[in-house]
């Protein structure tokens, strides 16, 4: 099967050596389990990598807005990660894990001035200045409270996107950053030294999602280091930090490739050294900001089948009782993912459907062209790798409550974010 | 403007008369405000219609999932008008607001067993069963119950799109109901025709959305009132029920059509009748299902600008504190919208943007390529037609609170539905 952590007990499909009908029995459906030694395991990995082949000094920080929860924070919190924050609401449930947001990056490409006010007020670590005003109105308020800020900001390389088509963040034309290509990236370093409340401790880009050879992270440190030395030559400054952003990808269906996380850190790290020695620089203190390959694999969705429609010449259709509302991703990009039928797992894949969400709107499809056995009303439906991008994006489009998340770790099953009742849906009506 | 809502008050926009600042500063942003009048409005217009051109027992039901929370149910209940509702949770949030669901109708692909136990034991009007399973389910449920279930059927009328591109939900090929051309559809009826527990009382068929003009439906209409005969040739059994879903479309931008909604009620009613009178059968009331020609245009959703971002010799990026989390549509339909600079309302519109969402995500736009008065931070922006299928597909990604609602009726603003909080967001968190 896909992942390791999948295996067959009892005829049925098992994750983590728990049954399919032990979980959805015990939570109902639809219902998002995480393997959360898997996680861990994830995060071991990377700072390891990181530490061992850029420098003891770089470091992991968790993009949470791929999976947000009070304890994926604790999590972070335990295995030493640094986090990638994007919104006050972010850094409040970090706070409410009692993580350290001195660890903490803050993102965006439009921090209010609320954001900004919050994240000082609450000692964020460093924020990833997006642009100029962003960085006005950060000195402007350390300047108030009688501190200095450290921050980084936001580069954009400049990567055609044609050259990697993985890459797509990267591009000149974004809504995030600052572009080199224009001049106005030193432009901006310029002025921001300027400023007397902040301190310029190094540079962010981010060049895509889904990426599974280092090269383009490569090519993206490329210039980025030749952006460090460019602010070198200008104004005598050498900036400690380069964040590169996002992570490597992540194995959804059986035809994408498997990733050593290790050996593309090894490469990645071995490359930045050499480019840093050709340029005369000290090489920076790294920073990766995975979300996707931390958490999505490590994530699987049990559903419960209800009709099994064939329509004579068309197509078959198998409908869930969730959808577009916990996961979204087909929606909004047609991504690609490996659907099982859990309680018939032992049977040929003979039958082809598509499954279904039961919103009620057309595109609210799960994936097509499905290869199952054929299931009937009742059968658990496994939709597997939804640990990124699904419940973080989830709604409660047509009235439907969120899923409820269980986290399994060292052979226990445990509640990590309740299911959504029926009340909390009319909480906030006056 | 776009809407006679909208009209400028010391150099700003005002919305009901009520000044953009007044709204923002009481409420904040981003911010959704309602005209209750003319959702009423608009309620009647559709009523009186269908009784004056249809028939006195034909009638009108909102489609809830295109805007759903409590107070809206109210309005509904206030009208005269019926529901449709498509999940438990609808259900519930009707009865939260004291609403008779002996008017709702259950639609959906995908009603779990939970949710017919749940609408039975609530009394719903009617199912609209989409697939011969559900109605086993809910015969077997009424009759351990003691009672008679009345229902309709989806039908799918088999249009093929290409003939009217707006089409898109009653072709064959569908996840909702079942289709006439395969023979299917009669099929089922035989089959239902012999449950003791529930009483067939008419079908349902849905064409899609954004349709201007009545001759969709009237083709629509006229296949649906062919299946009678056949079922009434067939089986000597007449329906008394045409539910043809949907609604008309809604004016978003300046280059979509002007519709007058009574004249098109009125094309249809005349059509049906014709229809009726050839095929020598009764013409049976009608229920029209409007979502969003009932609350889309008397919507507009208020953003205050952050960043102004000019990449040299490619484009401008206006940020606002909102996005894909209150308004997915351009993210999943690119779809189009009005947007206005509420700051600057008389000023020159000179400045050509892409109005940028919050999100750490390159698909969060709202907008591309508007044309307004050049903003700075702090400016108001206003997206207008945003009552549809804005709040109704709303997320907590990148873990930003959902904004508030807010009505404003005979010159009174209201709160309807408050902000999230930072504490509601984790307030599922275990």
């Amino acid at each position: 099967m896909l992942f390791d952590n999948l295996s067959i007990i009892d005829g049925e499909l098992a994750f983590k050596n728990k049954k399919a009908t032990y979980l959805t029995t015990k939570y109902g459906t639809p219902l998002m389990a995480l393997d959360i030694d898997k996680i861990r395991g994830r995060m071991r990995e990377y700072l390891s990598a990181v530490k061992t082949y850029i420098s003891e000094g770089s470091s992991v920080s968790f993009a949470s807005k791929a999976l947000c929860f009070t304890g994926i924070y604790r999590i972070c919190s335990e295995e030493g990660m640094g986090i990638d924050t994007v919104s006050s609401g972010e850094i409040y449930t970090a706070l409410n894990a009692g993580f350290d947001v001195d660890k903490a990056f803050f993102h965006g490409n439009n921090k209010t001035d609320a954001d900004i006010e919050y994240a000082i007020d609450n000692k964020i670590g460093y924020f990833v200045a997006d642009n100029i005003e962003e960085v006005e109105k950060i000195d402007a308020y350390a300047f108030s409270k009688g501190v200095k800020q450290k921050i980084l900001l936001r580069i954009t390389p400049g990567i055609d996107p044609h050259t990697h088509s993985a890459i797509n963040t990267g591009k000149v034309d974004s809504k995030f950053g600052t572009p080199i290509e224009t001049g106005q990236a030193i432009e901006l370093v310029g002025k921001v030294l300027s400023y007397k409340n902040v301190t310029l401790c190094g540079f962010h880009s981010h060049i895509g999602s889904q990426i599974f050879e280092s090269s383009p992270f490569i090519f993206a440190g490329e210039i980025m280091l030749n952006f460090i030395k460019a602010v070198k030559d200008t104004f005598n400054y050498e900036v400690k930090l380069l964040n590169l952003g996002g992570g490597f990808g992540v194995k959804y269906v059986e035809t994408d490739p498997e990733i050593d996380y290790t050996k593309r850190i090894k490469e990645l790290g071995d490359n930045l050294k050499r480019i840093a020695t050709g340029l005369k620089i000290n090489l920076p203190d790294v920073i990766l900001e995975p979300g996707r390959s931390i958490v999505a694999d490590s994530g699987i969705t049990l559903y419960t089948a209800g009709s099994v429609k064939e329509i004579k010449g068309y197509k078959n259709y198998v409908s869930i009782d969730g959808g577009m509302t916990d996961n979204p991703r087909y929606a909004l990009y047609q991504s690609a993912y490996t659907v099982l039928n859990a309680t018939k797992i032992e049977k040929p894949c003979d039958y082809v459907c598509t499954i279904a969400g039961r919103c009620c709107e057309s595109g609210d499809l799960i994936q097509e062209n499905v290869k199952m056995p054929k299931p009937t009303r009742g059968d658990i439906i496994a939709v597997l790798c939804t640990g990124a991008y699904n419940y973080a994006m989830a709604s409660n489009y047509n009235k439907i409550p969120r899923p409820p998340i269980v986290g399994i770790e060292n052979g226990e099953d445990k509640l990590l974010v309740r299911r959504e009742t029926y009340a909390d849906l009319v909480s906030l009506d006056v």
